[in-house]
């Protein structure tokens, strides 16, 4: 018999709260803003890897750096109302936007996220 | 019904030739050259690519770039013994390797390589 999930009816989007269109759109923005800085952040690492391949062996390095990070983000990055609450919540347990983008959310979508970060977090620990 | 492959019993390599010590040697020298030189050629764009990114899309054609030009790899510089005057002759006919270096072989090998540029080269037209 599988063990039951411990995180089981307790991550908060399993009931989905309604998103207002302006709520939407500010979900939108941060959404784009990280996305944005990812994709930056994998050029610039892009860059830095090509100019410092010396062996062949570098060269298949940067082909599975990209095609990891191509995935991480195919997955990652997926803009459904029904999943928007945990993917804010994973983007800022990892750092990549800030409780300060959430600001005009509303009180009730930010705790939301807090707590999908906080089961994130243990879940990582 | 499929129309019969006109290559069909004609490729040399379906008899192929038995290699001395020596004429392996001279072809795994040959072999050596033309994969390094490709893996160079390999480098060299891709840092050129990587200095030119700009928008995400670079990064993505960088990668499609890199895996592509590994399947060829894989799939072209395959040193069995069975395949070797095809393998040979599709490097000559890519320009990847000269006449001049595959002196040492013998005029039979040669000209059997010969012969398979020649039907590669009469495919790709």
């Amino acid at each position: 018999m599988r063990a039951p999930n411990r995180t089981q009816n307790v991550y908060p989007y399993q009931n989905e709260p309604t998103w207002s269109r302006s709520q939407k759109a500010i979900a939108r923005k941060v959404f784009d803003a990280a996305l944005k800085r990812e994709l930056q952040e994998i050029m610039r690492q892009a860059k830095r890897m090509a100019n410092q391949m010396k062996e062949p062996a570098d060269v298949w390095a940067l082909e599975r750096y990209l095609t990891q990070r191509r995935k991480d983000i195919d997955r990652n990055y997926d803009f459904r109302l029904s999943r928007l609450t945990q993917m804010l919540g994973r983007l800022l347990c990892e750092g990549r936007i800030t409780e300060e983008e959430l600001r005009g959310l509303g009180e009730d979508k930010v705790m939301a996220i807090r707590s999908c970060t906080k089961v994130l977090s243990e879940d990582a620990a």
